[in-house]
């Protein structure tokens, strides 16, 4: 299926610069889809020339007046910049022109605009942030990342639903197991809000693992791991820290002297091996689930390789048709949690 | 100073094995200082005779008759086994015939043992775990690690106090940076628990930084981290487990083939010293704070070298009159606030 994806072309550390050409590399791939690039049009232009590309049917412009400020605040955005690249790339997904959205901009802003335009699923209170990691075993995905700071234990119940569901259209597992992110394995750890959710989830139809500490999140022990987007963000801004640190010190030791640099020298395809495989780029997008439409949210420093793998999640989102399944999803969950209160009742 | 440590000889995953030559080691090192082995005699003195040391003076063997399972319940070791090393070992702190302890034993029975047999410190509401993490720039203390679940934000000014007290007698540092673990570093930015508390941060006499996010641990923003025990506890975990990750790629993409097998060994002092600079042993030894005695938590797995750095954390706390500093710390605050009070009144 050729999908329709709008890009908000000024959003994120470096703009057009990075957003187009990303844009372009992902037609060359997918020739069959549509790209709209919203934005300042004269920017979008001067891009598209720098690059010796002309837009076409496949490669269109829609104006957008205003652009949203990496620290600008989300409801400054939301009220005062109506035409913002940002804005109006949701606006394209609310009026079906596209079935999919991806920005590098703030994420407060959007995650504001697109819960205030495109508003959540029936069944869910709540959108939440997922995004993968890599795992000794392949990968892992990891939700709430910081959307929500204060979780019932239905919100939780509501994350795992959702993520499953991601998990199985983008990996085409048909039953991820879930973990639920705890301080221990045994059931009665953790604070109370965990411990309820872990009820509802083993009255789930969900394919429930159990509790799951920190340590299991890299370890791959499951294909999706659940928790508040308090601890989740904690979390992962804790590995972005401890990935920075641990290189710098690499690098450090290798450039200490002629000797070190000569190890380094010969280490290279090694050392070039090993960042491969840990490439935080191939990871980059974060999908915004739970809302009537598709949003991947882009890290605002990502490089050209990396915006395009964020296309590249929200097409396949939209392709796999995720937002009927999640919605179907909640809705038979819905459907058999009130046969079990009549039943019980 | 010279001090007395009590140590659970037994705990650990490899119990005598380890605590008794990381003893003895230690005390080549400070021979003004008393160790008192606590265990089952037999293994301890079979122990020491395979290290060919006799028990003495500054060496002594204390009995208990029971050993705490490394998966055993909390509340199981706290009533049914009064005799156990760990248990012993507490009472000798109690009693006042050691000064400090240290047990590699299961963090829960220790946790609820001491809290049992020792009490809080007066205006302490729940004792804490702290411990340190390395740094780009140094090192960094970070609590609470898992000993509370559910906080209140009174909980993290206490915390917040216990630290940096902490931090002045380990480090010498007379004011510490005190960072809260936050999703973003505007006021705003998290939940209601941690935005209470940045309030009663704001108005203690703490060198209060501000919120700081995850990624702020690792590059030392603040000389302590403040956060709840459940996220505490997560990040810990999740970094041993990205920082195990990554290890094992590493050594991985150097076993490849001949080629990278040879650059690894002409890299291998490069990597050494890069092992060495984060070696995680050199900062074992979480130090239970808000008792009344000092007790030092080493990582169940550690090795010598690891449990010799927990010992000597609990003989500095003791020597710097830690405990004494934290009640003077506590009863100040205390103090200031009903003045507080009173003037509001």
């Amino acid at each position: 299926m050729d999908v329709t994806l709008a890009i908000d072309a000024m959003g994120g550390d470096h703009g057009t610069t990075v957003t187009i050409p990303a844009a372009v590399e992902y037609l060359k791939q997918f020739p069959g889809d549509t790209i709209v690039l919203v934005g300042i049009p004269d920017a979008i232009e001067s891009e598209l020339r720098a690059l010796g590309v002309q837009a076409g049917p496949r490669l269109r412009i829609h104006a957008a007046s205003e652009v949203v400020g990496m620290d600008e605040q989300p409801q400054s955005a939301l009220r005062g910049k109506k035409d913002s690249s940002m804005r109006v790339a949701i606006d394209l997904v609310k009026s079906g022109e596209a079935s999919a959205c991806v920005s590098a901009g703030n994420t407060g802003a959007l995650m504001a605009t697109a819960r205030y335009v495109l508003k959540t699923l029936p069944g869910i209170d709540r959108p939440a942030i997922a995004s993968y990691l890599p795992t000794k075993k392949g990968q892992v995905c990891m939700l709430d990342l910081g959307a929500n700071t204060d979780c019932t234990a239905e919100h939780l119940l509501q994350f795992a639903l959702m993520g499953s569901t991601l998990v199985t259209a983008l990996e085409h597992k048909p039953n991820p197991t879930v973990g639920l992110l705890n301080i221990g394995s045994e059931d009665i750890k953790g604070n109370e809000v965990v411990k309820q959710a872990a009820e509802l989830l083993r009255g789930s139809d969900l394919n429930f693992y159990g509790n799951v500490e920190g340590n299991d999140i890299f370890k791959g022990t499951t294909d999706l791991v659940v928790c508040d987007g308090f601890v989740g963000n904690v979390a992962l801004k804790t590995t972005e820290g401890l990935a920075q640190m641990l290189g710098g010190f690499l690098k450090e030791e290798f450039k200490r002297n002629a000797f070190t640099k000569l190890a380094g020298l010969i280490a290279m395809p090694v050392l070039n091996a090993f960042k491969r495989r840990v490439d935080h780029r191939r990871y980059n997008g974060a999908s915004f689930l739970g809302l009537k439409g598709i949003v991947v949210k882009s890290h605002g420093s990502a490089d050209i390789f990396a915006f395009r793998c964020a296309i590249e999640k929200a097409a396949e989102e939209a392709r796999e048709g995720m937002l009927l399944h999640i919605s179907e999803h909640v809705e038979k969950w819905h459907h058999e949690r009130q046969k079990t209160e009549q039943g019980v009742a």
